[in-house]
């Protein structure tokens, strides 16, 4: 089959056609692809997200931690195995949302399914923030990673960090197939490069391998003591580890089957391989004392500690942007997806809900880019500016999404060994998680959770108008069951045609003819302030023979479009129910004529739209060229 | 009467307001003023535009002498006798269209009249320009007299400049009265002044009344030689003395009667008037050796060296930008004016031909505020930038105008000694100033001129293009003289209509009555990339009992409006002439909720406005709050 028509003018057919070059020619519904994930590449990408977090997560353990100077520093070790834990228990308890929801677990599907609209709303919106983030944070954490090996782009960093979503929003837009076996390099490419640093590292830290480089960076004076809210909000920091462990659980459809049984393995293997590169990399960047610098990533220092400026080192620098990268792009598939199972439920947008041409919801995917460039610029593209915004929302869905596994549990299994272990297992996650959160809002409020926690609340109102408009609008528009077609009152009363007209020419006759055409009840109206005119036109309608009635009206200010409204106002109110304003319009044959002319039809059409009751129709007259 | 009604949206009665409180309240067409001036108010208004060329046409002839150092000074003196000479031809030209056009004699419709369209937009296009380069050159000349005064200011002057002009722009969108006496303050006030300062400056420099202050400023260096071309441009550039004299020959219905005697004797009081002080202003300038500044006008050096910085000095800067910025205000009231005349003779866009709520032609008052602040930024508030591009139109429209005296004249008066002599002196005017256009365009062609011989041919060919559309659509408008209406053939066919529906609701059930009110061949028609969802509107169809045929187009890309127009397309084309498309429209209580909802009905529209033979009725459904 062909293109779709191209209809339109000669602007929008430009548009179409640079877009087209952009974007690429539509897809027909039927090519949706609904391959599955192999273990494979189920682990490379759907796990991108959260191994990824490894690139940051020490470094912001210790950007608290040195607040308090070098008696702090040690505090890395026991908080980084607190982390390691949170990120077990957390994992067994997605892994029983798999078996429960093998279509598919997102927190906002599982707690409207369990908790109800409200909690749900409270998680969908974590999660639209949380995805916002997610873009935001991976892409100036990759900026960060390209920076430290190429210091000379760093002034450019925002400009790089918002080009690259740029890229991402065209790509998906285009309708990347996030299954593609391309995603899933980045991924290994990154494991196998941490399978060999973090080995060489222990080598050399302890077995005397070889002689490490270590950095010259001293540990800064302390700025304040040791406090447990400080270690705590280290701990804080730390949980963006945790960010995007939920992607497994979401994607469940996605595996060959038997579908949970494959992506339960997956996951397990994901909190293995997360869990061993986060604590390695904090155990060494502890044993070599590195320290967060302005130029330079913890993980980029502890990259040139143990292998100097090799190419290896540039290869650590490469493969941990491009999986950064790759997490911040399976936003741009979760974020349009969620928003458009909101939309589906009325609290989004209309817009949000189906698929452009390529397939993919656009409207979602450039939301989501906008946003994120958004935080990008505002934010200079610092990551740990980002990070405080950050675990909030993640830790948020979490909590909502166990406590609903846990209500799921009690209300839904038969009493017995089997719930007993369920709700011990998603009940810890929940309250661990719920923990969590609120450590993370009381540590982290006044350096950036507020903003969260502020727009948080109103985006639910926001969504909450939203679907109270169109809850009304279909309520108002739903046709009772009862009485048929037949049995419905007609159209109500006589129907009145008023036309307005400028002179008398055939765009003039053309209208009135139609007018004539549909009623018996035909008004000619002309606005004049210029009683010489005035007179020649009702001259002209003698001459005519038109047999209708014509109205002149005088406009001592010489406005157009205010005399008309009045007079057709006073009309409607005389005529009844319904009137019908026939507008001759004045078609030119090119665009660029249309300067050349009032637009006093599209203004009365405009003017007229909010009168309930009144009918506009436009009777065309084109103009050759 | 009260007010027009203010209808339409928030943001339209909020503009509306704003409007009001700058501008004012509208006007009726009966409060128009028809006051007739007196010769003395006539002479204030009408000549401040020439007399306020005094303030730079000196120092524009000594600014190119100087190049040639202080032994081509002395030229000065037969260069200013010769422009004197020019000015007294020129009167005398412009005393005879005085009586030939008792109704108002401008270039552009005496050339209309007597030479034809083609030389009339030559004049009215360099009137239009000339207009333009008034304000400009007014207001950074008047700029220039108060940056002398208060050197401070210098660095602002282009938004000094700026300012001006906006200001001139809302004061005439207020719609000043032109004739108000507070008018013919500025210029009195100015002639004074230098009807002191002139004598005085004479008893110093022959007299020895009293000692002059002399400048410092020594006449630099020649640059070149003293040549032909040199003395020619010199010429050239004094010539701006003699822009504005045209404007009495313009007026003369706005005197009181006998109004052609009235306005020839005050066209004789302001060449009088304009001679002396330029001629006064000249031969002081070149007896105190004044050479022209970049930080001081030739005018402010001369009053200094007379009567230093007293407050008289003062005076005399402040009477000089207040009569400059009089001359721009004249500009405010001729362009519109000759542009209403051309849009009348459909040579520009109708939107410049009525008068505005406040009775002053607004669009023609934007148009020419915006181009004169565009040649001011652009220029930099540089009066002698500006002053190459002046001189071109003022003279083109001269010669023109003359040589149009001259033919009519020759074609129109019956031969005698009247005719020879009236021909005789329109020849001479005509001859005098075609050669000074001549060797205005020979010798400041490169110093900005041929921006003005460039530009406006590409006017002369816009405006004919214009025209050409307006004579075409009113040829295809026009309605033949016979037959009349009873013999007129009736609406071609019978009317079919189609209605797109988005599913069966009340707003669908509206638009559906409608169509079915004015015509018996309705057709629904859907577009649709689900099947499920198709079959359910299939369903309701069925129970609804509605008797009408459903069509039901399926949009393998998942768009609406191509295929949705690609079926009207079809239809109109199956079903003959001409086509009703009936299309419920979804009208939200607030104007917030719009962008909740898909503009398909907008879309649709938009995209079959260049239809012929399609109608477009859009039925709004109202959705209350």
């Amino acid at each position: 089959m062909a293109e779709p028509t191209e209809p339109g003018s000669g602007i929008g057919r430009l548009y179409r056609q640079l877009r087209r070059l952009l974007i690429g020619p539509p897809l027909r519904t039927a090519q949706e692809a609904h391959e599955r994930l192999t273990k494979t590449k189920a682990l490379a990408i759907l796990s991108s997200d959260a191994i990824s977090s490894t690139a940051y997560a020490t470094e912001e353990i210790l950007l608290i931690l040195v607040l308090a100077g070098a008696a702090a520093y040690g505090y890395v070790i026991p908080i980084g195995l607190a982390i390691a834990a949170l990120l077990v228990i957390v994992g067994f308890s997605y892994r029983q949302t798999i078996f429960a929801y093998p279509q598919g677990g997102g927190s906002y599907i599982v707690t409207k399914d369990n908790l109800g609209t409200g909690p749900a709303l409270v998680a969908g919106t974590s999660l639209l923030i949380d995805y916002t983030l997610t873009v935001a944070v991976s892409i100036s954490s990759g900026v960060a990673a390209i920076t430290s090996a190429a210091p000379g782009l760093k002034p450019y960093r925002v400009e790089i960090a918002v080009l690259a979503i740029l890229a991402l929003v065209i790509g998906n837009l285009r309708g990347i197939r996030e299954s593609g076996s391309l995603f899933a390099v980045p991924t290994y490419l990154f494991i196998a490069g941490m399978a060999i640093l973090i080995p060489l590292g222990i080598g050399a830290a302890w077995f005397g391998l070889f002689e490490p480089h270590p950095a010259s960076h001293p540990v800064p004076p302390a700025q304040q003591g040791i406090t447990l809210f400080l270690i705590l909000r280290a701990f804080s920091s730390g949980c963006t580890a945790l960010t995007g462990v939920e992607a497994i659980s979401d994607g469940v459809p996605a595996f060959q089957p038997p579908e949970a049984k494959n992506a339960a393995r997956t996951l397990g293997w994901m909190v293995a391989i997360l869990g061993s590169l986060f604590l390695g990399i904090t155990v060494l960047s502890y044993h070599f004392h590195l320290t967060p610098s302005e130029d330079q990533t913890i993980l980029s220092q502890l990259a040139r500690t143990v292998v100097d400026d090799s190419p290896f080192y540039l290869y650590i620098q490469a493969t941990t942007a491009g999986i950064l990268f790759l997490a911040a792009n399976t936003s741009f598939a979760d974020f349009p997806r969620l928003a458009s199972f909101m939309a589906r439920d009325r609290y989004l947008p209309t817009q949000f809900r189906y698929r452009g041409d390529r397939l993919a919801f656009s409207n979602g995917i450039i939301a989501l880019g906008l946003a994120a460039a958004v935080l990008v610029v505002v934010f200079h593209a610092n990551v740990n500016a980002l990070i405080p915004l950050y675990a909030v929302g993640v830790f948020t869905a979490f909590t909502l999404s166990q406590a609903s596994m846990t209500y799921r549990w009690w209300r839904r299994e038969p009493p017995g060994r089997h719930r007993t272990i369920g709700m011990l297992i998603n009940g810890t996650g929940a309250a661990v998680t719920g923990i969590v959160t609120l450590i993370i809002i009381a540590t982290k409020f006044l350096s950036g959770a507020w903003i969260v926690i502020c727009i948080q609340p109103l985006l639910i109102w926001l969504l909450t108008r939203i679907h109270r408009h169109y809850e009304r609008v279909a309520a108002q528009l739903a046709v009772p069951a009862e009485p048929a077609a037949s049995e419905r009152p007609s159209w109500p009363g006589p129907l009145a045609a008023v036309v307005p007209i400028a002179g008398y020419n055939r765009a003039t006759i053309r209208a009135l003819d139609f007018a004539r055409e549909i009623t018996g009840d035909v008004t000619a109206v002309h606005v004049t302030s210029d009683p010489a005119e005035a007179e020649q036109l009702r001259q002209q309608w003698r001459d005519a023979k038109l047999d209708l009635p014509l109205v002149i009206i005088e406009s001592p200010y010489r406005e157009l479009v205010g005399p008309l409204l009045a007079y057709i106002e006073q009309l409607h109110a005389e005529k009844g129910d319904t009137l019908m304003v026939v507008v001759p319009e004045f078609v030119p044959a090119h665009l660029y004529e249309l300067p050349l002319h009032n637009q006093t039809a599209w203004r009365l059409r405009t003017a007229l739209w909010t009168h309930p009751g009144i009918i506009v129709t436009t009777v065309p007259y084109h103009v050759s060229s």
